[in-house]
């Protein structure tokens, strides 16, 4: 087991040299985010990208016209927890990363990103693939929204990210999905899920 | 002037060597789509990478609920036209591309795309650079959605891409802020715009 655990995700990808291995990991630095505690703020500009080791974040802002948190995506074990706008232009997020239990994560801030990547070129062909992915997800989650009723998407959402789904609370889980937390147990007593 | 525009975008962000641009050309094919035409239909496999010489795509899908056509996004010079997710994992597309004018893209097959990027692996960098800016944007635009009110989506749609706005016929402008044409009419009136 290496002593860095996005090395594994990320030589599912990529190869790297004993060397590179080395040299990647003196780059990163774990940090504990307790419970409630935020990763950012909107208004504040995204300073490190964050890998996370285990534990659940979710991302979110207030709706201004009701004042209600919408949920734009969780981060569990061996996911990326950055407001990718925000860090690639180091300018304010958008919205905030806060901790819905503790997590940790490993980062590595914007000025030691590009000196890693000047390091180990290979590393632009893995974050390519990764970047691939999520734009992927959030592509299918716009068309999803607007093409499936909300019990469809309540299914596809436990379907798609069982791990997700048993770790987070089913209040979040309605508020990602742009239904009240009601409508969820009540198909789910339809369903008998529950 | 280089034989291929895409040169001109890459070359804003990485170097590459003559002899790499001469590889990078035979790499790609220039394909008209007519006014009209599909590049691309839901159910089907997006079996190329298109970049967007010039003209106007739309990307959208057919609302299950009403039969409405949704728009995902527009696609004019200097844009990229390729459902990620279908190309990366060469499944079936979720929406439609079609041409609102005639099109001129230049396109790269799955198989040579990657054998491109074998070939000149400096380019993971640009598409890991242009990734992250599509990422952003879309992350951006899933926020403003609910932050913001429809008068001031538009807005800041006609402030963040005057080039599309000034193209895009208004009743596709309304589909893709998820508005009515005659909503869109009726603010411009109100603030002498038309």
């Amino acid at each position: 087991m290496q002593k860095n655990p996005l090395i594994h995700a990320i030589l599912k990808e990529i190869k790297l040299t004993q060397e590179e291995i080395l040299v990647f990991d003196r780059f990163w630095t774990e940090k504990i985010i307790e419970k409630g505690a935020y990763l950012l703020r909107n208004g504040d500009v995204c300073r490190s990208d964050n890998y996370v080791i285990s534990g659940l974040l979710k991302a979110f802002y207030i709706n201004a016209e009701n004042g209600n948190e919408e949920i734009l995506y969780f981060a569990i074990d061996d996911w990326w927890a950055t407001d990718i706008d925000s860090f690639s232009k180091q300018k304010p997020s958008l919205y905030n990363i806060q901790a819905v239990e503790q997590t940790s994560v490993l980062q590595i801030s914007y000025h030691s990103f590009h000196q890693l990547l000047r390091e180990i070129p290979a590393l632009e062909r893995y974050f390519r693939i990764i970047l691939e992915g999520y734009l992927g997800t959030l592509q299918k989650r716009l068309v999803d929204n607007q093409v499936y009723d909300a019990e469809s998407r309540y299914y596809r959402f436990l379907e798609t990210y069982p791990t997700i789904a048993s770790k987070v609370p089913q209040y979040l889980i309605a508020s990602y999905l742009g239904v009240s937390a009601e409508f969820i147990s009540r198909i789910r007593k339809k369903n008998k899920l529950s």
